[in-house]
């Protein structure tokens, strides 16, 4: 998978890339990060990318030229998607992140400041992504959400001992509860099921305890997990 | 505000404060972020904050001493909260955003590898908030949209020519679309009303433009939008 992300500020994308789990990924080669920077697009001579808005209003507005200029000079493949980082798009779940790790190429659009001019969604026309209801600065963190999120569905990106598949929402359920040493920390047990080694008992355990958290914190997960459990 | 970040990978937060609009903020005294390891607090010979889970399983699980210890460690004041970033958690959005930027405090546990031993969740009892239903490498990223959404609230945050009260979900609809310069680009114009000038056109088009988007891509917030109105 290579991903590339148009930003003004590329140093975010790169600096996060250079930590942890990711940083291993991609010196294994399972994908790698580039970023493009409108500015070095720009055919302003003062290096604008942005201007006041038509109509008035609060903030500055991401000029189309060197945004559509800049995603051009990406070369596609067959296989490519566009993503706009918005709080306009669908809001991101495990299933968006399981269906874009089918790429080969993604493209991530991320705005600045008060958002991009509308010639830009119409032109590109990308898919747009929201992380929520709510609205941040830039799409540099939601684009690194979606890298990271969609990197550890990748062949490799994890390693032996890590796993995709007991995240919480690849079975529908939120995780269990996890204990690690030591056995009693201020008063607090490690529940016993969990020391005995019978893996039939610690999977019921695991599992129940899926269950009941996810109907507490997640009802609207738990309701859509017996729905599907008894069809 | 001052922000109090327990993570691993004190970089990560340090890094995405150093740019843009969350940099002159942090600059001018609006806000100020602190960073505390937990390796620095690990009573174990070796610094492991980490260890295998019980019961088997992949991943590592984060050991309740460093965590609870890293916590103690800061001094609480009356309006201070502490939230954990978990997929478990209560989604973000624009609601729980205002509510915490009334706070004078936050502390922020951001998780890694496969998650926090139990025993600090019930420690601590922290408010759990999430950013939607899917999985990432730590809570770093989460803690990073907290603090650059929460921080947009503060007085002096944002410039003058900016402004929080005209971000989508601040009326509880998307935003309308945005334009600047060029007046055409590639055959694309900007809407006449946006140029005449007369405010109360422009003001009634972008209404108009909210609603019809929000509409169709977030028919959730449209209903609600026209419930509340017509009280």
């Amino acid at each position: 998978m290579i991903f590339y992300v148009l930003t003004l500020f590329p140093e975010i994308i790169q600096n996060y890339c250079g930590y942890s789990i990711m940083k291993r990924a991609v010196e294994n080669g399972i994908f790698t990060v580039n970023t493009i920077n409108p500015r070095d697009f720009t055919l302003n001579k003062h290096k604008k990318v942005d201007d006041t808005p038509y109509g008035g209003g609060a903030g500055m507005v991401l000029m189309p030229q060197p945004y559509v200029d800049a995603y051009e000079s990406i070369v596609q493949c067959k296989n490519t998607v566009t993503v706009m980082l918005s709080p306009q798009g669908e809001p991101l779940c495990d299933k968006i992140v399981n269906e874009l790790a089918n790429y080969d190429k993604m493209i991530l659009l991320c705005g600045h400041y008060e958002g991009f001019d509308e010639r830009i969604r119409e032109i590109i026309k990308p898919r747009e992504i929201s992380l929520g209801d709510f609205v941040l600065t830039g799409g540099e963190l939601p684009a690194l959400c979606l890298i990271d999120a969609v990197s550890r569905k990748l062949d490799g990106t994890l390693g032996k001992i890590e796993s995709a598949d007991e995240d919480s929402f690849s079975n529908g359920l939120i995780e269990y509860p996890h204990y690690t040493r030591p056995r009693e920390y201020r008063g607090l047990k490690v529940p016993d099921v969990l020391l005995n080694g019978n893996h039939k008992d610690i999977n019921e355990f695991r599992l129940q305890e899926s269950l009941k958290r996810t109907k507490i914190k997640r009802p609207d997960l738990y309701q859509k997990y017996i729905e599907n459990s008894s069809i």
